[in-house]
Formats: structure tokens, sequence, C-alpha cells
């Protein structure tokens, strides 16, 4: 009986090129699919079902990297990313990674050995020199070549934070975050979009930020509400981080929104339920999770694609006037 | 040169018995360990590398059930899994499964066809009559069979969830919750505990449950405070519902704790930084999730193991006296 050998052998094409071909998983030229299929109607070759099953398993598996699942942007992101997976076939193995590059390594090592078919990356880390751009791998919030990402219009959120704050009447504003000095992520082009809009505008602002990740945010926002007691309008990097400002003030009997404005970033379902109604540029979570799937399956069948930025919106809580 | 199928001929068993000793994956017993281990040793079998890097991978894999990525206590127990896998070397399959028995299934598959060593089930669907208890599966506040599961102390928990509403002088007692006509969980012992315990002190107390999963969680919340407003005590399932009621009262200028006071069951990192300090039962989420993944190894490992019940400790917040 011929063996997946045999066919490569005649189509002359490795072994990883047949199977790949056979399991309809990864890319192949098209002339190649055509070689490789004509060396399996003139063989007669016939799977092996059992070697075919765990290859095919293989090929159906994606990898999401997620920095911490205590975030709820992420835990949504997370959950309809598996969704979108599951109903396109694929199962999702997670791997929580923040700080340990080593973890993600050994899923890009997978990934490199057809182990998995695809990566989604929520990721912190440096592994740019580890992935290139041929990879079937899709980044969220961040560029490293020309491997798509998929994000929010961060920058264009930042800009209506600040128009938001202005149209409100706040007079004193603050931009309140996190910097990375190793890695460039879209989360601050939040900054940037405050920042292009406050100079547009003529506006002096504040830039209260410290290295990412923050280590005590609860210290961190105290020592800003206490250093900058004229602010009244702060736009904070997520939502996480405006509540615990909102929450910080009302502690202090800072009257929210009157005194302070405090716009939030992310818009995530999950804080609904304590109707902590904060102001937020809300992301549309799910049509993300849903484009990263999108791209990364066209990405594992060999196409190229470019990055997808979705649009945001300003989403009006109690923590504005 | 030998292969698979000669050792498991020469010792007179499965192929996939045979693969089961080479990868140290599944349970086999001691003496078919020998004899497979026999055999080799008469062949000089090598294992083909690349099937055996399969195989490994597969017996690696871990598929976790959670029912909604929304609960942060769920969430929170996925970070630990993950982390306590990935110690042990092995990845983790994440299924969203909520109302989702077909998807179950098709880990339960992979579960009998070896692809996945193990399954920790969070599941609220019946999947009792597609499990049995010499599967590796270990599940989280539920009973099927001898299948071991992790708890925390649910009875225990409500009993003092009574004792400590009592002790602060509430004289009218509530629980509200949901219940299920199918499965039986660990959740109901909350109520149980907390039932018993009124019933021991002589006490009256009211039960306001309604089918879970309860659809409209705000509209349910709100009836019990319109139906029962002489109601000063509740404990309330877990905290997210504790915290929506909390929210729901501070609306309705209900003071708590004064005029009403609250306790969940959870008490989960994620609401600290809202500084929604809920008095609640605090569940010991870390070492479940730690002691989920000891449980499961020991199956995969062929040991039978009993279910294991953690402690729980009341965290004074800011919604008792």
């Amino acid at each position: 009986m011929a063996t997946i050998k045999d066919v490569a052998k005649l189509a002359g094409v490795g072994i990883s090129t047949a199977s790949r071909v056979i399991n309809k998983s990864g890319y192949v030229s098209e002339s190649t699919k055509i070689k490789v299929q004509d060396a399996i109607n003139k063989l007669g070759y016939v799977p092996n079902e059992t070697a075919r099953a765990f290859v095919t398993q293989n090929s159906k598996i994606v990898a999401l990297f997620l920095p911490s699942i205590h975030h709820a942007f992420f835990s949504e992101l997370a959950y309809y990313i598996e969704d979108a997976l599951d109903k396109n076939g694929y199962k999702m193995l997670l791997c929580n990674s923040t700080g340990n590059i080593q973890k993600e390594l050994s899923y890009i090592s997978m990934l490199k050995q057809n182990k998995v078919s695809g990566i989604i990356g929520i990721s912190y880390n440096e592994i740019e020199s580890e992935i290139h751009n041929s990879m079937p791998i899709v980044l969220v919030d961040r560029h490293i070549g020309t491997i798509p990402y998929v994000s929010s219009d961060n920058y264009g959120g930042g800009k209506i934070a600040f128009q938001v704050l202005k149209d409100t009447g706040c007079q004193h504003l603050a931009y309140i975050g996190s910097y990375s000095n190793s890695v460039l992520t879209e989360v601050e082009k939040r900054q940037k979009g405050f920042e292009d809009a406050a100079k547009e505008d003529g506006m002096d602002y504040i830039i209260y930020t410290e290295q990412d990740p923050i280590e005590d945010q609860t210290a961190f926002l105290k020592r800003f509400l206490s250093q900058y007691k004229n602010v009244n309008g702060v736009f904070a990097e997520n939502d996480l981080m405006a509540l615990e400002l909102f929450e910080l003030a009302k502690e202090q009997n800072i009257k929210v929104p009157e005194e302070l404005s405090i716009i939030g970033y992310d818009g995530i379902k999950v804080y609904e339920v304590l109707k902590s109604k904060l102001s937020s540029i809300r992301q549309p979570v799910e049509v993300m999770g849903r484009s990263l799937v999108e791209l990364l399956i066209k990405r594992v069948n060999g196409s190229y694609v470019t990055p997808v930025i979705h649009p945001v919106e300003f989403v009006k809580g109690e923590t504005t006037r």
C-alpha cells in the first residue's frame, strides 16, 4: 500500500508538504497542491485514519496568548475568540503569559512544528525576533513587521475623550496611564490622540504616566489626586484605572463629575452589573474577537491580510457632565 | 525495525494500550506495563520520534469546561488552573460551554480517543450519561458517580452567613439565588447550610429563588426589594448577585448595612479594585485551582482520588454591620 512517503517522493515535495495537502492545513501553493493530488491519484493512496486524526486535530488548534485573565476586557475578548474559533471547527489553547516569554516561545515552537495551526497574540513580551511575517499569527493592539493585527481606533478614541471633557466644561485636563520602554503598543495611541487634540485646541494638559506594569495602581492614583488637585478632567488608559480613580475620588469626597470628570477606555459589560456607570470609550469587543478569528483563518489558509482597526464610540455614564 | 504493532502483538495487548505505556499517558495496570516493557526490551523497539511527539503532545493537553468567562470567579479559577497545568507541562484547551452540551461532548469524545489526557469540568450541562467513573475527569462543585470533584465548603459557608447576619442584629433574613431542576450542584448547599442554621436557631426566613439561569437578574432583584421590604439581612448565592443587590438598594435609598445587610459568596479579587467592599464568604480560588490540577494529574496517572472540599471564611466588608 502506498504511504505518504511515496506520495511525497512522486510529487517531488517534502513529507510535511504532502501532509499539509492531505490534511488541508497550512499554506501550500496551488501548483504544489495539484502535484500532490496527482501523486495521490496515481498511487491510490489512502491516508492512515489514525495518523490523519492526529494531524487533523493538531491542525485545528489555535493558541491564544492572554496577558491577564483578571482584566475583564481580555476575558471578554477571549470568550468571543473561543466562540468564533469553535464555529469554525477550531479548538483553543489558552496561554496566560504575562511576563513569561518562555511560555509564549513554547507555543511559537509548536506553531513551527505544525502542532498548532495559528496564534492569536495579545502579548507584551518581546517576541519580535521569534516570529516572522509568514507565520499564521494575528496580534491585538501591536505591530510587528507585516503581521496583521486587530485594534480599536485608539488614536481616535483619545481625540474624542479630549473633546468630550472639553465640551462638558473641564479646563484642566490630564491623561493617566502607563508606558512601555520595550514594546510599542496601540494603547499609547490613546495618549497620542488625547495630546494631539489638546495641542490642536491650544489647551495645556498633564501627562501622568508610569512604566508598565504599574506595580501599585492605588498608590499611583492617590499620588495623582494629591499632586494635581486642580485637574478637573481625566482620561484614563482603561476602565479599570478609571473605575479605581472614581472610587478613590469618592473616598476623598471629591464630587464626580462636578469637581472631577473621568473617562475610561474599553466599555466592557462585566462592570454593567455593578452599576458603576463609568463614562468610557467603548471598544466593540465582540466584533474584534470575531475579526481576529477571521483574519487568522485567512492566514492559516495562506492568504495575506491587512490590519483591521475598529471604530470606537463614547458612551456617557455618570462620571462626565 | 520493530514497530509498535510488533510490541503490542508480542505483549498480547492492543496498540492503544502499548502506546499508553510508551507515552506514559492514561491508565494501564502494572502487570500490563511489565508485559509491554518486556516486549519493548526483547524487540529493541525505538519509538518513532515524530509519531511520539504527536502522541505526547496530545497526551499533554487538558480541556477545561468553563460555563461563562463573564463571571469573574470562573475567570480567576481558569487562570490558576492554566498556571498549575503549565507548571506540570500540560497545555489547556478552553471550552466555553454554557448551555452547549454538544461542545462538551466533542471534548469528551477527544478524551475517549486519547487526544486530550483529561478534563476539568465546570459544567452545568447534563453530561452524566456520557462520562463514567474511570475517565480522568475532575469536576467543580458537582457530583457524578465517583468522579472526583473540588468544591469549597458551600454548606458551611451558608451556615456562617446566617450566623453573621444574626449576630450583627438582623431579624428578618432571606436567601436569594437560583435552583436547578436537572443538575444537583454544590451551590445549592449554600442555601441548605443557611436554612439548617436558621432552623437550628428557630428563626423564620425567606427563600427567594428562580430557576437557573436567571434571565434578568436586575428584574429578579428589583422584585425582591419591592416584595420583601421588611427583610434586613440577605445572603446571596454569589458576589455578582450580592453586588447588584447592593447597587440597586443604594439607588432606592435603602441604607446598607443599616437597613439591609448583604453577604455574597466567592470573595474574588477582581472587585477589590472597584472598592465595592462587599461582605462575602471567600472561597480560596487559587488553592482550588491548584488542587483541581493535582487531582486530575493523579487521575491521568491512574490513581483514584476522593473529592476535596476547601474551607471558606467570612470576610467583612461594608455591607454588614
